[in-house]
């Protein structure tokens, strides 16, 4: 087996140096794939630098992964060589407890993720376990799909979760690489969408993207106004935020959803609760099913992450225009090139 | 019209004295009740002392209504004088916003609570909007159905709000007024129940109330040990927890739902929300419909809260009783003992 050409992180905050690696021989559930394009998530950045504590070294980030498949394992069924498949934040799941059983496969106690003690899509190839390699449907964009595979997945996954009605009220607070397709997703749902950004000069851009309504994210008068309107409040920002202030935008019944990895916690009183009936909430990226009808609802509704293109050699300059905040909205990282 | 004759407090923490007032001529959505019982809970004795800071005087408390119709307002459907019925937690709503014409009235932004702004049931004839006075089913004991009026709703409430399957596991923190209901109704609902208790003497009664396991609420160890455990943690205790270990107890999906008024914040980790798709909520008493099937959901399965009586004319030992801790598990007054 020739040995894959990847891109690692030796230690916590190192940049990426080429690393090849023997992915030894394919497991019989495993599938191998040619990669075409990676996405670069802000938690790449976040496992580089060990920012969450879980990180494993020499460290191949990378797991919005657009590609086609090389190679099957023998008890792989329902792919075939060649097809073009995604992979997204995890990579294996062990399909038999009953979180698996459920169809809830991303809350496996046994997940793998992709780029957590598993070698990631920085790399010509890689591998992950059948499940998790998702077919992408016809008419989607390869060069822009990768975004959609975790981050997409990421603000999707509660619309259909909670049985987000069409008529509801949605608002998500961050617009950046998670943001921008929230609202994409939430217009597309049916919903009337409320954007609310820290940077007054992205209240075209959010309207463009499907925001019906615009309000300064650190306006908490702003925000103050908005009192019971939302049934859903997206948080994709991992920045403490004026968290009364936000609870109160719930309409009776509403969910304040977490998706940022906010490290401060959240100091939430009982009373904001229980008076309203409200809930607060978080979930991790999506089970492949989930992965799977984002995907065509994507397509359906022309939701498309807004991507910039880095060649695989530039991948340091990549991170850097991320931790620097000055990606618009997405990078995708092209092997080929 | 004759003056009703009640109890009430004239300002914050003062003693109950006789308060007779005239209560004008009923409204046409009014309903007046002869009050045989009234159960004292908790919030009763946070309105007295004005906790909340939402308390108006004189205060007349009880919200747990037992009684008989004596008078209809001319546009009062669906009742009959000399029907015995109850009032709960609130006694108004304006039954035509949003969450009234969903269903949700208790969540209805004009709610008048019974006892808050209106005058309760710590008296000999009381007054509610038609929506709230609730038909005691057959079989109900009049005598000791108050505490479920609005303690018995608001831990039943959320078995149906949520949807909680027979299947799943739940834990509920805090075995008195509150939690000695919310084992039973658990119970009965299907479910594997685990009580939390700081009270090692309660070990055997909470089996007896329905808990197929007990664990001690102030033992971060056996807490701890519960890893993953439970879909639904009820919290009926107003007192801070060890909140990460009861995160820790919830799994996949699980809820931690807060009845209890815990007034100090719940320090909320943004990824124990996310890795585990979870969520904290709240909630009030219940609407209407929810009072009804929970009554006859009570009959049917024998759930009863255990009342200690006193007479309407020792009410302030009764309150003493209460604020000491030592009620087993609620306390119901007899009007006309």
């Amino acid at each position: 087996m020739a040995p894959i050409h990847a891109w690692a992180a030796e230690a916590a905050k190192q940049p990426l140096k080429p690393f090849d690696y023997d992915p030894g021989p394919l497991k019989p559930d495993e599938v191998e794939v040619v990669v075409e394009h990676c996405g670069v998530c802000h938690s790449d950045l976040s496992l580089i630098n060990n920012e969450w504590g879980i990180a494993a070294y020499p460290l191949i980030p990378g797991h919005e992964i657009v590609g086609r498949i090389a190679a099957l394992g023998e008890q792989v069924k329902g792919l075939h060589v060649g097809q073009r498949v995604g992979i997204g934040w995890n990579a294996e799941s062990c399909l038999r407890c009953r979180q698996c059983l459920s169809g809830d496969q991303h809350l496996c106690p046994e997940v793998v993720p992709t780029a957590v003690g598993h070698h990631g899509g920085f790399a010509d190839r890689v591998r992950a376990q059948w499940a998790w390699v998702i077919a992408l449907p016809e008419g989607l964009d390869p060069a822009a799909a990768g975004p959609l595979l975790c981050g997409g997945t990421t603000v999707f996954a509660p619309l259909p979760t909670f049985a987000v009605k069409p008529t509801a009220r949605v608002g998500v607070v961050g617009i950046g690489g998670l943001g921008h397709m929230a609202l994409q997703f939430a217009n597309a749902w049916g919903c009337d969408v409320t954007a609310f950004t820290s940077h007054e000069s992205k209240t075209q851009e959010a309207k463009d993207l499907g925001a019906h309504h615009v309000v300064a994210s650190r306006d908490s008068a702003a925000i103050r106004a908005l009192s019971g309107a939302l049934d859903l409040l997206l948080v994709t920002v991992n920045v403490p935020l004026d968290w009364p202030a936000m609870m109160a935008t719930l309409a009776p019944k509403g969910r304040m959803h977490v998706v940022g990895a906010v490290l401060k916690p959240i100091p939430v009183m009982a009373f904001d609760l229980i008076a309203g009936e409200k809930s607060i909430s978080g979930s991790p990226t999506g089970a492949p099913v989930t992965i799977a009808d984002m995907l065509t609802f994507a397509v359906r509704h022309d939701v498309k992450p807004h991507v910039e293109h880095f060649p695989i050699a530039k991948v340091n300059d990549a991170l850097a225009h991320l931790a620097e905040g000055k990606a618009r909205y997405r990078i995708v990282l092209d092997m080929e090139a």
